[in-house]
Formats: C-alpha cells, sequence, structure tokens
C-alpha cells in the first residue's frame, strides 16, 4: 500500500498539466481537455479493474457491480466507501460522496464551483474503466453543488 | 494508505499522455516532453515532502537526507527501501534500486532501453521536490543498464 497523498497529489499536478483549453477553441477547448482527462481515467480504470480477484470479475448483476464502486474501489482509492448509492433500478445509479478527496485541495466556496469538472473528469473515466472490465458499458457524468460533496451518476447502457 | 498500483497505473497513463515529442523538433522536443514530467514530479516531491513530521524537516546533513529519501520515501511510494547507497563523499549521491517499480510494465530486453528515460523523468524530479523541500539544491538524473534496475545520480547543489 503506497501513501495516499501521492496517488492525490500526482492527481492534481496531471490535471494541472493536462488542463490547458485552447482560449480560441471556446467550449470545444475545454471538453476536448475534459476527454483526454477521461481517457486516463479510463485506462487506470481497466487496469485496476483487471487486477481484481476472479470471483469478483465473475459479478454479472449491475447493483453488485455499483456496490464494488463503492466499497472496494472507493477504498482502494481513497481509504473509505462511498456515502449513498441510489438506483432507479432501470440502470441508473447515482454514487454520493458527501466529502470527495480529489476536491479537498479546492477552496470551499461557491466561486470554485466551475473549476470542479476538470477535478472530476479522472474519475468519471476511472469508474467507466472499472465497469467496463467487470463486462458493463456505462456513461458516467458527475455533479458539485456543495464542494466537496459530489455526485456521480452512472447509467448502465443496454446492448 | 492506497492501493500501490493506482499510483503505478496513473503514472504510467501520465506518462503515455505527455511523451508526446513534436517530431518535427527532433530531440529538443524530447527534452521538453522529459522537462513537463521532471516538472510535474518536482511538484508532487515538494509536497510529500511538506508532509513529512518536523523532525525530518530539521534534518540538515545531506547524508541524512538522501537516506530519508532511500527509506521513507520509498516506502511512502514503492513499499520497499533503496537497494544501494553510495557516495564520494563531496556532494555526489548514487541511489541504487535493483528492480524499479516504474520500470516494470516495460519489457526487459535491452532494444527497450532507448524508452527508459520517459519512465524516470518523473522520478528524477520527484527527490529534486523532496530535496528542495528538505533545503537542498540538487541536480538528479537516472541511468539504466539492465531493465529494470536503475541508478539515480544526486549531485546536491553548494550555493
Amino acid at each position: 500500500m503506497a501513501d495516499a497523498a501521492l496517488f492525490e497529489f500526482l492527481h492534481t499536478e496531471m490535471v494541472a498539466e493536462l488542463w490547458a483549453p485552447d482560449p480560441d477553441a471556446g467550449s470545444g477547448g475545454k471538453k476536448k481537455s475534459l476527454s483526454v482527462l477521461e481517457g486516463v481515467g479510463f485506462r487506470v480504470g481497466q487496469a485496476l479493474g483487471e487486477r481484481l480477484p476472479r470471483e469478483t470479475l465473475a459479478v454479472r448483476e449491475e447493483l453488485d457491480a455499483l456496490k464494488f464502486l463503492c466499497k472496494d474501489l472507493w477504498a482502494a482509492m481513497f481509504q473509505k466507501h462511498m456515502d449513498g448509492l441510489r438506483t432507479n433500478h432501470q440502470g441508473t445509479y447515482v454514487l454520493q460522496d458527501n466529502s470527495f478527496p480529489l476536491l479537498l485541495t479546492m477552496g470551499s466556496g461557491s466561486q470554485y464551483l466551475e473549476e470542479a469538472p476538470k477535478f472530476l473528469a479522472f474519475t468519471c473515466g476511472l469508474l467507466c474503466g472499472a465497469l467496463h472490465t467487470l463486462g458493463f458499458q456505462s456513461l458516467v457524468t458527475a455533479s458539485v453543488t456543495a464542494l466537496p460533496a459530489c455526485k456521480f451518476q452512472v447509467v448502465i447502457q443496454k446492448s
């Protein structure tokens, strides 16, 4: 087990380095930077998923996969569990973290809210990548209403 | 403590993303990519250094600082100690890791040797950043003769 701060510091610096939206590209530049961060997260999530014990990889129930993210994956990343998991039982899940570690380095005022997406993109990709390894295609988005709490919405794509 | 693989996977993917030497720029492009990775490492090393207990920050002997890198810092990053530390007692130190974890993802044949620098730049910067927090200016370079072993050479800059 590595010092948890190492991952968090590296994440912060990677965001600083990869967050370089072209000012001339407007919102397109931001989208491109976010998708680069999501891509990095996806590949890390896939790789983490591939290290899982075989019994976990045999999970075939959606809800079990989501519980795995909320417990085992969150513990490996942040030494805690997700604070909440809700579902509409139709393939949409909302995962709530009341104090998301990768947002803690930001200020907590609402004036920083618009900075939040770049600190969430990697983790959205990571959740999606881990689900991919578990056999589920998904769309993952994040939202923040009051820092440092955030919600990840996972929509499982039926094939 | 976080799953050690998380840091290693994130490092690998960050290298893949930031290693984009401009083919037209020749060796200049490679140098630029390496210095970006070193810069990320430096800032992570500084931040890790700032988390150290105060008694460590009071270290003022060069050799104690180097021993700290080889033991405490390496343990926090890689769950092991550096395999060797040698010095000429004139400010030059050679730190040897016989199985450097960030090189383990590469193949071990000599044909991959030229790929090694991009997997070492972050850690060179990190050692330099941690030393900076401890009060020492340094130049850190790395060399590989047989994967996955590598040596980091630290030259303390006298002010």
